[in-house]
């Protein structure tokens, strides 16, 4: 049997007979011809097929053998004419059309039947180009002598805060889902300078709302040495930038620098009271617009928010500590990260949390066993990609997602 | 001030002034001289401080500025003659001596103080050959067409057996942390023909062995058209190549070839009696030995493992149902692999599934729209680790690790 051939590859092999195999994305049964599109992982191919040969239903996986015919009107210059079709399984009628170029259906039809509506080649091109920016994120930081690491998702305690956590049982004990990999990831800075991990994180979102997941992919990073976050801006811009780029989802204006804003700067551009503690996304969304108009920029830094607006971990801004050295980076309009700098002392650790310490044991170890300054950030992988891609709902942008009301697929 | 550089870099730059960072990894306090060994990411660097000058505790994070100058005695060739220091961060006594070739702790105290106890060169390297290896996973996988996804940890019930779930209480409601990422990665096999997930996966596992953790790291693939399981095994084959190579944990012996046994010959050449259901552990060794004898390998393949204990969605041998187109792939006789053919028919999984089909409508319903022949596999990266490098317990390669007494730190 000939070696099987991908739809892509097609072009190379006009006149020879090939064996591609895939899935039916659309039958037109004619009256003296019928038209097969096969859907592979690469992309489609039109196969050309005698009427009277039964052909089965979308979504059915089949082989196909023919001849590769150049031919000026079929998708892409060619077309395979038929020899041979095995079905490798037969489909029963799926609950979305997947050949349309938009699927028809609404949001809550395409997360229940996602098994089948992923398969449509847009939802899939936004998922492999998340993967695409995984890898960009990996391969900056590898670049960068940064080490991978996995860290636990069962813990103790909560690390951000005592809201928001689903509680466990473990082995009749209560435990935790992490919330985020923080204290791990600061720990080993410790080990290994600069760590990285790519991992599921777990929030117990009570609100029902486009931006929040119960559980998402948290692309955190930490590293030490550094003078303060600014250092970890910029190696947050140069993952950024490879991210967005490896993602190839449309054109983004990102400028060589990528303007920073401090926070008090940040509420008199949005025009907000200046006793704001906080952004809230009407600022946000005006401070976006504001980085595009003037730095021809979708991506703006706000760096120094109020002390007590950040966990009990930022570094203060030595200048004025009612701010912090901790910063987000808005991307059109919206917050995609969230970074600074870290304390690194032990004795800041224990005047900051007072009697909490105790329950904080193994995480202060670190920082009583010696610890440079240092610092991180957290990308949520599916707020970047709804971000990019235009979607307006975080579900669209993730495989299986999870929240208030949805626990399946 | 100066550009910081790395240890493994001094010998570059013989002669010049430098500035170097890192941990205090020893001092020692001499009569007319103290030798500081500063241990940064890339290694240890020894700086020759003049009597009478302060220098911090062990583990107390420093950066010093001085000149790099030959000396044939010094580690490495060269050491870095003293200019100034200034501390970072000054630390307490740490509880196990990090300069000794081998820690001198128990396994208990080694987790317990894990936060220091990873900055050991020796337990360093483990976990960096481990980042090495999962990058080679994932290098080899996109090479050959791999997309990466990433899936729900919390589901609805469990995916690998009813038995050693967490349960979770979800917003009010049950749920439990997957098991494995079995079904979702069968699923997007109908979207991207291939994937790979790395994530963790959670077992409540009652039992207290070395090689068993509540929680670890799975590196699951999966791929469409295959002819059967033999497929999947030379994928497996061609990554876990790659990831020994990308290991580097000492020699390996791995010919061209791995030698294939059916669970039958397996039986007869462990000395077992040939009506046994599965392979026992001292089968397993016996067969480790087996390999190693007669092929020169440190790995086998057994296929065929009975359908009886296999699960549910493992394809039968064609030839004779009672067998599974499954297969272990044995590491130094110790399952380090296990992997197979999945079934692709609907109708099969009807048929296996009678009533409890309905509790898995969601997983069904790529089948039922139509799914090529498939099968992946699953390493655990942890017992990877530990085979690789003469651990005795996997605790000993995971950071952090849960089992059924610890959850810190």
């Amino acid at each position: 049997m000939s070696y099987r051939v991908m739809s892509a590859e097609l072009h190379e092999h006009i006149g020879e007979s090939v064996r591609i195999a895939g899935w039916v994305h659309r039958r037109r049964v004619l009256a003296r011809v019928t038209f097969l599109i096969v859907r592979d992982r690469a992309g489609l191919a039109q196969v050309v097929v005698p009427a009277g040969v039964p052909v089965p239903p979308e979504e059915s996986v089949v082989e196909v053998t023919g001849t590769v015919v150049a031919n000026e009107v079929a998708p892409g210059g060619h077309e395979v004419a038929y020899g041979a079709l095995e079905v490798l399984s037969e489909a029963e009628a799926p609950p979305v059309e997947l050949f349309r170029p938009e699927l028809d259906a609404g949001l809550p039809a395409l997360l229940d039947h996602a098994a089948v509506s992923l398969r449509h080649p847009g939802r899939r091109a936004v998922f492999r180009a998340g993967a695409a920016a995984v890898g960009a994120f990996r391969a900056t930081l590898d670049g960068l002598g940064f080490t991978e690491i996995f860290t636990p998702k069962i813990v103790g305690g909560a690390t951000e805060s005592g809201a928001n956590v689903f509680p466990l049982d473990y082995f009749g004990r209560r435990a935790y889902l992490a919330q985020s990999p923080q204290f791990y990831k600061q720990t080993m800075v410790g080990v290994f300078e600069r760590v990285y991990e790519v991992g599921p994180v777990f929030r117990a979102e009570p609100h029902d709302t486009s931006r929040h997941l119960a559980q998402y992919t948290s692309l955190d990073a930490e590293l030490g040495f550094v003078r303060d976050h600014r250092d970890v801006m910029a190696v947050l811009t140069r993952v950024v930038r490879a991210m967005v780029e490896a993602a190839g989802l449309g054109a983004v204006q990102m400028p060589p620098e990528i303007p920073v804003l401090h926070f008090t700067e940040a509420l008199e551009i949005a025009g907000a009271d200046p006793h704001e503690p906080d952004l809230a996304p009407e600022h946000e969304r005006a401070l976006g617009a504001w980085a595009l108009e003037k730095h021809g920029s979708d991506f703006v830094y706000v760096e120094g928010y109020p002390m007590t607006k950040r966990p009990f971990y930022t570094h203060p801004q030595p200048s004025d500590p009612r701010w912090s050295n901790s910063f987000d980076l808005l991307f059109r309009g919206l917050e995609l990260v969230t970074g600074g700098q870290r304390r690194h002392r032990y004795a800041d650790y224990l005047a900051v949390l007072g009697d909490e310490a105790a329950a904080l044991e193994g995480y202060l170890a670190a920082f009583k066993h010696g610890m440079p300054p240092h610092g991180g950030f957290a990308i949520g992988l599916e707020r970047f990609l709804a971000r990019l891609s235009g979607a307006g709902n975080v579900r669209e942008t993730t495989l299986f997602p999870r929240d208030l009301h949805r626990l399946t697929p």
